[in-house]
């Protein structure tokens, strides 16, 4: 496994596009704030503390006891990237827009062969434990990324304190350290109007939306990733506990606004479903926001059993193929705007053909795709 | 050949789709407005004389010597039909709109079996002959149009001024009765700007610009039509000659800027072509509106090379197809908008598909239509 393959395969496990309530949610993720004792935070440390915080780690994960419990890992540094190459990784959701951007300190990713475990270094804390896995499967990750942070902790000197837990570089992440989310697809909520409603409520409750790429990015495509706020002052489990409730209200929510759609207007949802099929699969040209919208269409359609040649799996893996890095990566080139739409609607064209040479039969020569 | 069956075909002999200049003009018209002597104007008339000059027509008609040389020819009173049924004769383009809403005096349309030559009687004047052929053919509508009158005159005894010429209801038709009209599909000038600035060429040179449904309607899916103001001051041959000039001149320019689209954009060209066809064969609900959009981006792309597997004679056809009237008469029942929608949908996926077995394969189950 190398860092190569990742780049060069836009599928990673999130995209499995099965599991509990998988005509929902798209993935769920756990994320644990980790820094080593006696070291200065990433944004203030020196080369030299910050390849000496790469070393500690990566003795770590060579520990023979470390990959009997978990398997093998795999470090890449990305000072020995290109941004595009971090990009890709960001748009796979490997690494945040922030280590994607950032170009001080050594710094790296972990992952495991299986991409569900990711393990920034030096973002903004030493270590930053991710564990991705599709559908709502929140246990399941905090399971898993609570192995793996015992595991390093039995190697490492993690940053403690009785009082406050775990310390970290930013104040909204100490105690717990934990992140949780979960990625829906609420296209009814967005529908009826109810989307802005649930999200006030949510924020009141300690909650925060954010859209499929994090942390201020817009919420395209009907894809709201749900968090908590607070990492201190409640246990682990009642940060999970309280997500998965709050998932599961706004899941409900959401199955109510498609069968109240399907019954209320279903000629004009039935409607909406194909013509985006139309599109995706005859455009020449597609911008990045519209595919969002029309992969959002498909995945709607799919649900309410209207469409039936396509999988969720090629829809996720769509979102991360048709993203600007990952076109031009593939590329090995830059691409402008145009070029990009030219190339994202001849891949989604391709994803999309039940059968490529009745596709080409039917709409006429691709002249110049 | 009876009224029921024109009512229950769409297809009529403009719709052909192939002749000269087919890519560009759709049909080529001659009408001719003639009055018999010694009778008032339609307007003016009682129920008696209406039906008195409705006798002398279907006697002429009915007579050996003009079946001999214009061949059969049937009558069909507009009284004995509903509002909807004339109104598909209309969107047939066999009769016009007024002569579809007027409800007054007995009246009627002599029909040729295959509808290339039409007689309103008792219009706006007591007889109006026209013969529409498709593509650019204006010289054998004129040459058709002129053995039909000659004929006709033969038997009937037309109202004539020496100095006038014929005489009509309305001024603007006094002299020669003649209004030539070309429908022209101008994509490509109304896509560059270019064709009000041409239509306004046109108008100071005594041409008017109309749209698909003649005096009054707009120019819906980049259809126009191209007719003489003038009747009185200039021969017949005159009147066609300077027709088919600035047609030729209307048609180059068209061309040109077919040409110079696909040089230019030719990927937004494509996009367009193929979203259309996307759309067309996708979607469960269509507005006319847009219908005549996509209909008029599917001749291009047919013109363009683009697509194959379309005629000119299914799109002309579905022009007729999918108007509210025939989609109605069609169902034997008034239909709102939103049921309109659905059908025409229907009937264009269903025309447009391939194979309607693939179609339904690839889309899902069509449940609602």
């Amino acid at each position: 496994m190398s860092i190569q393959e990742t780049l060069n395969n836009a599928f990673t496990k999130w995209m499995e596009g099965e599991g509990p309530e998988a005509r929902i949610v798209i993935s769920s993720r756990v994320r644990l704030a980790r820094n080593l004792a006696g070291q200065l935070f990433p944004h203030l440390m020196s080369q030299e503390t910050g390849q000496a915080v790469v070393r500690l780690v990566q003795d770590a994960i060579a520990d023979p006891a470390v990959r009997e419990k978990l398997g093998p890992l795999f470090y890449a540094p990305l000072n020995d990237l290109s941004l595009l190459e971090r990009q890709i990784l960001m748009e796979k959701h490997l690494i945040s827009p922030q280590h994607a951007q950032d170009e001080q300190a050594p710094r790296g990713v972990i992952l495991r062969p299986d991409e569900a475990v990711s393990i920034m270094v030096n973002e903004e804390d030493h270590l930053r434990v991710q564990v991705l896995l599709p559908a709502f499967q929140l246990e399941a990750a905090w399971r898993m990324a609570n192995l793996v942070d015992d595991v390093l902790e039995s190697k490492l000197d993690f940053a403690f304190d009785e009082q406050y837990g775990y310390l970290s570089c930013c104040p909204t992440n100490v105690g717990t350290g934990l992140r949780a989310s979960v990625m829906m697809h609420l296209p009814a909520l967005a529908m009826t109007n109810q989307a802005s409603g649930v999200f006030t409520a949510l924020s009141k409750v300690g909650f925060v939306v954010r859209g499929f790429y994090g942390e201020g990015t817009e919420a395209k495509g009907n894809l709201f990733q749900v968090s908590n706020q607070l990492t201190l002052g409640l246990s682990e489990i009642e940060i999970l506990d309280r997500l998965m409730t709050v998932s599961r209200q706004v899941i409900e929510q959401e199955q109510m606004g498609r069968r109240s759609l399907m019954k209320e207007r279903p000629s004009q949802i039935e409607d909406m479903v194909f013509r985006a099929y139309g599109i995706l699969t005859n455009a020449r040209l597609l911008n990045s926001e519209e595919t969002m919208f029309y992969l959002s269409c498909l995945r709607l359609g799919i649900d309410l059993g209207l469409l039936h040649n396509v999988s969720n799996r090629t829809l996720n893996e769509l979102l991360v193929r048709t993203r600007a890095a990952y076109l031009q990566g593939d590329n090995k080139g830059a691409m402008d705007a145009f070029n990009r739409s030219l190339k994202r609607a001849a891949i989604i064209r391709k994803a999309l053909a039940p059968d490529p040479g009745a596709q080409n039969n039917r709409s006429g020569p691709e002249s110049l795709t």
